[in-house]
């Protein structure tokens, strides 16, 4: 290994609607963390930003960020993953610093996106979605709220107690970001407030989903020993495609980051003082808390219903305030989700916002639908913390071989609803409300398919049909009739065998 | 510093019109180096593409490629600086490497283009140019036909001399293009064919700009040692404003890239058996060969005119066909220049397409308009090259500070014309043909401008005037008069003073 790596300085703008071009918010950034690290040279600057050509028509934009902060001259790149492009830029210059070609890498991540209308910016958004599951009309939060409704089925939760435990989610990081002047959303919101807002895609409301936002965040690593030291580093992809995956309730692309994050920094997910999670829907926070190991599988929950996350909690996460109410300038995420845990190690805040005794910080930021992950470690380094010579992760991260997958047309005779979602607000040419569900069919096989049919259940079996390119579902019980007669349902199968002319 | 950095594997696909998509390409171009480098294991995937999400609608395209090669669960990220992506995605790549985190990077660069209308991928390419001039109508060919202008009047050439000059690099190029089974043009070129094809920009024609292509090329970095060591690298910008820099005919972000290249592998230009360089527009090869050192300022078109950098010449220039003919697309330039200088050393071509003795080769990659420029240099291993304990380079990179420059409104009363073009096909929008010139201003600042007069020459005094947003500028001389009577010029300026009511 080359050089350590440390943090020298952090600044970011505050994030929101903004009246400022990317170029004007990146520079503010990049001023606040050149400023704050105390430094007098720029050996080299990385630009984080997810999709700047469709938000604002402008490319070149590395060359264009060196020339505004007057550093023509200097080399800068653009690194991007989609929205964990903030974690990716980080580990670039990471590696940068670390290769000892570099001393001190000035990284600034950053979006905008408020000047464009909601429908276009839903479909640039949708554009990280694997081909097939965008041409059936799923968007991010469709995904979202298949997989939340999976969830739940398999925390065995009722519908109203998952909600709950969502408005927790929610209602938590929306009081955090009251106390953090950077954030979008600053005002409390009651579960009155989170029980009155619409629904984006069942069981997801407006108050699941992080905003569109503007703003950037800018970092400056150094090879010189500072406070703050990056320790750990996490990045691995999954199948583009959710139903080429072997869960749609856990990510292996954050299962994999954090193995390879624990081992790096020599630590286990019980000496991490507090995290920054992925909030971009209220359910996400829950699966990152069990995926990174500080909850078992199914289980995180409950650490919510028991208030062990707020921010004086056991476990605090997201005390920004998240994507949830922070806000979330795609490309800028998961470098605000550094910034904070920088700030907090730091210990520098008034006692209410404040992580008290914070040494170890985590934060993991998910590319695409959990595509793209990457966890990222820092540390304090003015604490002696004890590593065995033969260290082990105590940390699990199960089973992360991906199943042999392939799109060769299946056998379209039937199979089992595996989760749905009825999805309100479509993206751009596709009808609204709009059911999509995930089918496992009866060759193993997942598809996506849309259907007509309200009143749908998780484990149902359905049937399936082409038309066109896409696919659609519909219950093999009679339509209507949802009360789970087995017998009902035998001798409906047996029945639609006769039809089809087989041996009964 | 951590570990050396070698190539272990190289591939590419033909260049030209493709049925295939881009991961398509990505995914056999990765095949072939993936082959070629006879390894097990990647750990780490970096894409690099320029425009994707404009060009193909697509995003996340890191993850994208993981999967479709299979290596779901490997991280992945994509690098970009506009046309110097290939060799920054192999900068990013190196510094894994060396840092010792990673043993085998996989690098895919690639571009996919040819399927959209020219006047769109004109406007997309067109967006790497800076705001004021991209307003005026600028487009890539113009600014480099204005360059080539001024370029003739420092190195005080005719025009006919001048026009000879470049069909030589163009014949060349497309020579060597047909020697590379890879090429998108595998046809000789004549000076008749040279002579009859289009204008594009004046001077500028058809084979003086490379064409639009579609392409993909990979190569796998690797700590363990192999034949070819990465012995060198550099990057630098420029301002993004054409009009903002140094020089006209000379490119900041070359020179400095050099100067970082040569010190890091600690050779001189003397030593380079082989170039690869940047020939969108063939004036820019004979600018690279000055600002690379291998050839004093304005005295590197008469290695041209004496045939020194053919592929049997003293110095081979763009022995693959240069981006001329092999092909440009954006993205995927750099990297196949590096492939080209990795073929070239291992010498394992038939003789006719073989630089003889190769040992050392350098790549220069030019993004957007000459403001993010790369430097690489590779080397053969298992030879003795000795290098001074106390080393340093015989390059001298020029005065290399930028001026101050400001975009305050400038004084309009009158200037210098530095250089101009009139532009042919120019971007959606603007008319057609459009003549554009850089100004210099009495108080020293340049603008670029429209003119609606003919028969212009550079030296000449010229008036501003601003019309909306733009400015537009004529020759004080009459027009038509374009003999330079200095005498009339003179008792003309006195006429305009008097007319000011001024003191002659």
């Amino acid at each position: 290994m080359g050089s350590e790596v440390y943090v020298a300085g952090v600044g970011m703008t505050k994030f929101g609607k903004s009246p400022l071009s990317l170029p004007e918010l990146m520079v503010e950034a990049a001023s606040r963390a050149i400023l704050d690290a105390r430094i007098n040279t720029i050996d080299y600057v990385l630009i984080g930003v997810m999709s700047v050509e469709e938000f604002t028509g402008e490319s070149n934009i590395a060359a264009v960020i060196a020339d505004r902060l007057g550093l023509s001259g200097v080399p800068s790149s653009r690194v991007e993953t989609a929205s964990s492009t903030g974690s990716a830029v980080f580990e670039s210059a990471f590696y940068a610093v670390a290769s000892g070609y570099h001393k001190n890498v000035l990284i600034i991540a950053g979006e905008k996106m408020t000047h464009l209308p909601t429908s276009r910016t839903t479909k640039i958004l949708a554009e990280v979605i694997e081909q097939n599951e965008r041409n059936h009309g799923a968007s991010m939060p469709a995904l979202a709220a298949m997989i939340t409704q999976r969830y739940q089925h398999e925390a065995k939760l009722s519908a109203e107690r998952m909600q709950a435990i969502l408005a927790k989610v929610a209602i938590k990081n929306h009081y955090n970001g009251t106390l953090n002047p950077y954030a979008q959303f600053r005002k409390v919101i009651s579960e009155t407030d989170y029980f009155g807002s619409k629904w984006v895609s069942f069981p997801l409301r407006t108050f699941d989903c992080a905003p569109i936002t503007d703003g950037a965040v800018a970092v400056v690593l150094t090879s010189d020993k500072k406070l703050i030291r990056v320790s750990g580093l996490g990045h691995a992809t999954d199948t583009l495609a959710v139903r080429h995956r072997d869960s749609f309730t856990s990510f292996k692309s954050t299962r994999l980051a954090a193995l390879q994050a624990y081992n790096m920094a020599k630590v286990n997910p019980q000496e991490i003082s507090l995290a920054e999670i992925h909030d971009a829907f209220t359910p996400f926070e829950i699966i990152g808390m069990e995926d990174l190991g500080f909850y078992p599988p199914k289980q995180g929950w409950k650490a919510i219903e028991e208030g062990e996350t707020t921010i004086k909690g056991k476990l605090p996460i997201n005390p920004s305030g998240g994507l949830k109410a922070r806000g979330h300038p795609v490309g800028a995420s998961g470098l605000a989700q550094i910034a904070e845990v920088v700030w907090q190690l730091r210990g520098e805040f008034e006692p209410s916002r404040q992580v008290t005794g914070a040494r170890i910080g985590l934060t993991q930021n998910i590319g695409g639908l959990a595509n793209n992950n990457l966890v990222t470690i820092l540390e304090r380094t003015d604490f002696y913390r004890p590593v065995p010579v033969f260290w082990k992760p105590l940390f699990k991260a199960g089973n992360i071989e991906s199943k042999l997958i392939s799109d060769q047309p299946p056998s379209l005779d039937g199979g089992t609803l595996e989760t749905f979602t009825t999805l309100y607000s479509t993206p751009e040419g596709v009808p609204s409300p709009l059911t999509l569900g995930f089918v496992r069919l009866n060759d193993g096989k997942i598809i996506l398919a849309r259907s007509r049919q309200e009143n749908l259940k998780i484990g149902q079996q359905v049937k399936v049909a082409k038309e066109g390119d896409l696919f659609y579902f519909q219950g093999i019980s009679l339509p209507g009739s949802m009360k789970e007669n087995v017998g009902q349902l035998i001798s409906r199968l047996l029945t639609l065998k006769k039809e089809k002319g087989e041996e009964a």
